[in-house]
């Protein structure tokens, strides 16, 4: 066990820290889907693909399991309004799970499908899946709950 | 239904997103933890604080809940070391999830505790609990899986 | 708030609770499986079908949820040796996750695919789906994941 | 692989099998719960314990994962109404999911504790913690969210 290094993994000191302030609000979306394009919107079922971008890597230079989960979040909750959701808002989120299932690195090409399984009057539930375009292969599944009423009701 | 808007919201177009292109590699990273301050690390637990930035909010103006997943994935890596895993890795993820009981707010102080609930010698399994600093209610609460060994052994 | 509500729903009594006692060891299986019907059995892949029987159903008269859990485990386990992991046992669960949908009622036929979305040297996951055979409805959706080396070494 | 073996994993016939059909309904609690003993309600938390009976074992001699599952569905529940909720029901399940940290022997002694995270208006999560008393081990923990309207709402 070394403290040291524990500290040193968390506290992100230097350069590319400095660079972080600079940021506008609200940057976590831009930084995770600038590179998502949108290949299929239909009723309860959203298709996505995207091209893993350098800045999405973690430290073992594969995607970033935070990325992945930042993705489960946003494409899932896109598919709600496709089945006649109508609001504003796509609700809040209540819980969010991903399993890991392979390695992607960067410069694959990926394809992220979100289907709803539910969209009721108060809850939904969304399954996203993320697949290797090349082989097919799907090297992470989650899924999104959210919570559809204004949040002071929650 | 408005499929447009679903394409909007999923396609970040405009002067923030063309500012990501010029982001260095590794970003998720420096983005979510520049802001995390260590406060305590002992054997099988990392307590950290955090007064959250604009950059981590989401549409809602609360903090987005994919940088709170990326807080679990990273900081529940940061516990496993702390009981004795000696490892140039902290292994990789085979599973995140997270509950999301409230929203928290722009320059709220927050408290993350990661306690590691088992390192044995090939899955270690961590607890991750957000709080708010003022009040103490835990505001989310996640899980973090990892696998030990060496990935090509997965 | 009433205590004495909470302890009586939790410690049953009277005559069902007598009956447990003479039960035979290693009933929740039978108990969970008794009504279950293998429809297909391929590589990564177990489709079963059921009749819901009275004795799965919770205090609401609808499967109970922790019976659909329990064939979370048991129906996904059953997915990992047919892609060809061959041992005695199917691994040591790690995590099992449901998120339930809509209710499902005594006498409706169901089917509960499991799928491998991998089985490696140490970690398989299976996605476990229920649907409602005559809408094709789903009402269920699981994950279970498994460490497949031997427990001494997990 | 061995497709015979999978058939006969799930479909368990014989002698037990038929102890099943003579069951009353709504029989998965009491086979579940009737070895437990509440040992403290208090707002937002019950803790409960329980020897390990034979009949909740599985196939390797442990506590069945399943069991464990639905110790989290009802438990979890319990949990519910201490914080002032009131109604006839604690509300219907969204998800549930369970990490298993260690396998837990029949007539070992464990503790079950059930802690609220949430009870609000509509939604509420319950954290549940599995741990052995000699030890005080924490053995499997696991989390429940519920949807606290009447199921027609949701």
């Amino acid at each position: 066990m070394n403290l040291d290094s524990v500290k040193k993994f968390l506290e992100k000191k230097g350069e590319t820290a400095s660079m972080v302030d600079g940021l506008p609000p609200k940057f976590l979306e831009p930084l995770t889907l600038s590179s998502l394009h949108v290949d299929l919107i239909e009723p309860g079922r959203v298709v996505c693909s995207m091209k893993i971008p350098p800045r999405l890597l973690n430290g073992g230079n594969s995607l970033h399991g935070g990325a992945t989960a930042t993705l489960v979040d946003v494409v899932g909750s896109a598919a709600i309004p496709t089945v006649g959701y109508s609001s504003a808002s796509t609700g809040v989120s209540v819980e969010i799970n991903v399993s890991y299932l392979d390695a992607a690195y960067v410069d694959e090409e990926i394809e992220i499908e979100a289907r709803a399984l539910r969209v009721g009057k108060a809850v939904a539930v969304v399954s996203v899946e993320f697949r290797k375009k090349e082989t097919g292969k799907v090297f992470a599944q989650g899924r999104h709950t959210k919570y559809l009423v204004l949040p002071s009701k929650i």
